[in-house]
């Protein structure tokens, strides 16, 4: 493999034959190809594409390049649900516990903070003890005893989607379909699933803002599934303003254990439960979407899911006790409300201000050594479309001093305008895409 | 400055200020940004092009990043010759010492093969010990003293342009007409010239086959020239076959030697004396080009072009016994005649195929490590057009051994094709470009 030449043939429209990028893509992996080759062929695939078969030649290499989890000797179905990120987005904390309480193996790897938007890894690591860093063999026994095993990607899993990752962040090759979708099915393989529920974010918060590219990476993944046995459904939803109302990791535990309780805010328990229907048909555990709510409410009402939760916790160390008594997760020393200065309709309430709005408070990460505050943060309770009045509390700052109130005041402002009307906030679930289709649903 | 939102801007077809760039330019040469991030963005370059401030700012930084040639304390003109690169070109071994035979100093700083193509630094050293690693001090006293360096690119001299050039062949983005230009003006501006003639190939055997892309070009270097008070005037010439007989190291320099004493290959004078009458012209040594003809006809007819030539060769620590006697240049020990195989009219003379035949007989390098025998090549009289009989001697091939006779008849069995009839060739002189535009000569 002459690597210039490889290069310069993608950068003038050729294609490359799956052969060609298996041996690129595992040799990168290996050290054997410079990081500086690699970065101009990603630029020259930004602006070139990759068909169905590269993508997928690169998807299997990063797969061959590590090693998978094996849950093959168990007799039950294995589903995940991914999400392209959001802020306040505490769907996987309750998924997970909930799917799996009803008979439906969920082995979760998830990610950390990404840019403004929040990572369900440290979300769980604000609860004391709880421990993400399982081996592969820690995860397959938990799995095969309680049904669930949420963790973090280890360096034994697709190390060559590492490389690739941390190299597209530096050279500005982040927003191409084709490799979004290799990567992320590259590391939901390796869970090895029997089927995958996608969550596209749409709107001002979302890492995709076209509706056209949300729907090519949903059929780029669902293709990329059909071929390794994984079937695969993509919803699209709406990310133009925090999903629930908290925002910041321990206030999102607090938040996700209690709709596992059967409370909490409408739109996030109707994200969840369109998001877990479909995990429970995909694993067979239901038939219908409407046997799958009804599995769910029931699952919720007796108590089954936050048990399954508990379950989960301490199978990986954390105190079990915040499921009862949430004020054992960590509390910011300063809360303050943060309430409207004049009448009218809500308008926005800018998730992208939000969630660099929690970053400021210390709740995420603006490089990879900061380490994160997982007290504080936001609870919102306004949302776009709703009438307030001059003095309504509509948010609640959690911060570690006075001067991260004002921090906090200072991104509520901006991420909060109120005005004579607003124009319809974009509907929760609008958009389903399976194999068969693009269906409208809202 | 944050070297991934400039790759994004660039990605984005966006435009970068001239600070952007040069800071850019100089942290690169300084090692302070990393490759991979260089890479990326020359593919985005490759695609979204530069303009011509930011080719410009390129420029000037790669000539910020180094020393330069200083010559300003000569009394007389400066001018040298460039080309993109042939195949038999000897032209520069003829043109420095006509020139400035003719009161013009040439601070000539030339490179090595390249591809398929010849260097002249490759040609000089076939001469018995000829240095041409002279440092800038030793360059600035021999021009002052004799009118003419011969010289390969220091380490002082445009170091980033050196770092960029590296890394643009090992990832397909040498072929961008902005960062060629910017190369290429960055190099020849160190030098100190008051003008510069360009020669920019045409055909098969060029590096730019596109006539659009070679006027692209000459206006590019036109346009920095003009902005750093350094005419260019461009020529485009034929390189659809070699230019004299001569290909292989010694083998030209024993054909510069022939055109030094009024003799050799009818082609290789016309294109020598165009290129060598623009010197005079800019070099203000003569008013017209017609006036420059007859004082570089006076100046070999009288033998002070060649005495200049054996003045450089003895500054420069080389054998002037050469010019007398050419079988004092390293000689191949086997030679054969390559004879026609039938009647016709010989319709190609591949340069390419010939450029990579020479490196085949070890005659060039196939990696920088490589050295290379300078007495083999190929003497190949057979020009397109040429009526020949069978058994007609059309070559001779100059090798180490008889294996590689063989070699040089399989090169010469490929690129030397007899028909019927042939298409006419390339004008040899075709075109000139300056700043009031292109002219078509033939």
């Amino acid at each position: 493999m002459i690597v210039p030449r490889l290069i310069e043939r993608k950068r003038d429209g050729g294609r490359l034959e799956a052969g060609e990028i298996r041996e690129f893509v595992l040799a990168y992996a290996k050290g054997q190809i410079p990081d500086y080759q690699v970065a101009a062929f990603l630029m020259a695939v930004y602006f070139r594409g990759l068909d169905r078969d590269e993508m997928n030649a690169m998807m299997e290499a990063m797969l061959e390049s590590g090693k998978r989890l094996d849950l093959s000797r168990l007799p039950i179905t294995r589903i995940d649900k991914h999400s392209t990120g959001g802020v306040g987005d505490k769907t996987s904390l309750i998924l997970a516990p909930l799917i799996a309480s009803l008979g439906v193996a969920v082995p979760m790897m998830s990610g950390r903070g990404l840019g403004h938007t929040g990572g369900t890894l440290d979300k769980l690591e604000s609860i004391p003890g709880f421990r993400t860093a399982l081996t592969l063999a820690e995860a397959e026994d938990q799995i095969a005893r309680i049904g669930c095993a949420m963790l973090s990607q280890t360096d034994e899993i697709v190390p060559a989607d590492r490389k690739f990752y941390a190299l597209r962040d530096a050279t500005a090759t982040v927003e191409v379909i084709p490799l979004i979708a290799a990567s992320i099915m590259s590391k939901k393989l390796s869970e090895g699933l029997t089927g995958l529920v996608l969550d596209i974010k749409r709107g001002s918060g979302s890492f995709l803002p076209k509706l056209d590219d949300q729907i090519e990476l949903a059929k780029a993944m669902i293709d990329l599934g059909s071929t390794h046995g994984c079937p695969v459904v993509a919803y699209l939803t709406a990310m133009d303003r925090p999903l629930g109302y908290a925002c910041g990791n321990a206030l999102e535990v607090v938040e996700a254990i209690e709709v596992l309780k059967g409370a909490g805010p409408p739109d996030l328990i109707e994200v969840t439960l369109a998001l877990g229907a479909a995990m429970l048909v995909l694993g067979t555990a239901a038939t219908t979407e409407d046997g799958a709510h009804t599995l769910m409410r029931d699952s919720i009402n007796s108590g089954k899911a936050l048990a399954k939760f508990e379950e989960i916790i301490s199978a990986q160390g954390g105190d079990t006790g915040i499921v009862r008594d949430p004020t054992r997760l960590p509390q910011a020393r300063h809360r303050e409300p943060f309430v409207a200065k004049r009448d009218g309709v809500v308008q926005t309430v800018d998730p992208r201000a939000i969630g660099y709005g929690v970053i400021a408070l210390g709740g995420g990460r603006r490089n990879m050594e900061e380490k994160i505050d997982p007290s504080v943060g936001f609870v919102i309770t306004a949302k776009p479309g709703h009438h307030v009045t001059k003095g309504q509390t509509l948010a609640t700052i959690h911060a570690r001093s006075r001067e991260d109130i004002a921090v906090g005041r200072s991104t509520l402002e901006q991420a909060i305008v109120i005005g004579d009307s607003a124009p319809p906030p974009l509907p929760l679930v609008s958009h389903r895409v399976t194999v068969r289709g693009v269906e409208q649903l809202a």
